[in-house]
């Protein structure tokens, strides 16, 4: 559908919701008029919210997480194992494992995957920044926790190569059938990893 | 999935998107750390144009369309025909309307339907405008054109009392089997109503 706006100020409104990820014109279109239904306070709250991720958001110096702080929660978190990295792709991820409850060492947010067709090289990404905390820090491992994408494992390798020398372990997650998932429906690459990387029986998973 | 944010900043950000219609946790997070990969040029642009809907919108005084100026385009369009009004919901159903370029009149926007559950009475919505621009207008058709709903048809019905005894003709679109529909698949109150409403075969469709 092409329409013809009768508005400017909706126009450009509906011209930002569409550069969201995801959202075509109708569903921008359906986000604006809605918000024409708000108080006016309420969308220059909104409008204010966005405001701030461009002008008050920073990143927490040692892991690269989003934080308030100079050095985010988790960093300064004095209960949690520091000499165990767990190496992610970004701030998402971070919320995906904090939300298991199963991980109690520290992070370390890449800000994305080595990409050339997207033009994303390694010097774009906090790698670096990896290579000297893991040196200057008494880190036992580096758990990689990337996506099992091509870009994914160039970053993995390309890590690998970059600490394979220090004496560290470095981990991967593990990758296999998901809970519920069904062995007739699984395709082959994980299923076949599912079973050269088996594990002993343990009885009911808690 | 409930996360703990690192940050208020994102936190606030990510609330304000939620509040967006179908618009969850998940969706408004991948919002606002899409939001964050842009420059914050770009971030302030968008917050502004958001902005604006609170500070720049107007709406037509003739028939309540979004506009920039006083009285709309369609409204001031001398070429339109001035003596049919087709009575919508929303903005969207205007431009839904003037997409299929079949319609010529001018058009008058409710701002919603009567429905007492969400506390929506006819005083709500601008039907006392529409009674004076008939009265005081040349109309010769008022064309109904609200959802197939309980509330649709409760407005329908609450504006043909108020206007039905004026010397105009009153119409509502037609309700049939869309184009591609197939009779198997149609439920049976649309099915039965194109029957009833049948119209003398004209040949192929323009």
């Amino acid at each position: 559908m092409e329409f013809n706006f009768p508005s400017k100020v909706l126009f450009k409104a509906i011209e930002s919701f569409n550069s969201l990820p995801g959202v075509g014109r109708k569903t921008a279109l359906r986000y604006t008029l809605n918000m024409l239904k708000m108080e006016p306070a309420e969308i220059i709250r909104f409008s204010e919210n966005i405001r701030k991720l461009a002008e008050d958001i920073r990143f927490c110096e040692k892991c690269h997480n989003i934080s308030d702080q100079i050095v985010c929660d988790i960093c300064s978190n004095t209960s949690r194992k520091r000499d165990t990295l767990c190496v992610v792709q970004d701030v998402r991820d971070v919320l995906a494992i904090e939300n298991t409850q199963q991980y109690n060492g520290l992070y370390h947010v890449l800000g994305g995957v080595i990409s050339p067709i997207d033009g994303i090289g390694p010097s774009d990404l906090n790698i670096e920044s990896l290579e000297n905390r893991v040196k200057l820090n008494e880190v036992k491992e580096v758990i990689l926790a990337l996506s099992t994408t091509m870009e994914g494992d160039t970053t993995n390798f390309y890590i690998f190569r970059k600490l394979g020398n220090l004496p560290i372990n470095i981990t991967t997650i593990a990758r296999g059938m998901g809970f519920g998932d069904e062995i007739e429906y699984t395709d082959e690459l994980t299923l076949g990893r599912s079973i050269i990387n088996r594990i002993p029986y343990k009885g009911a998973v808690k």
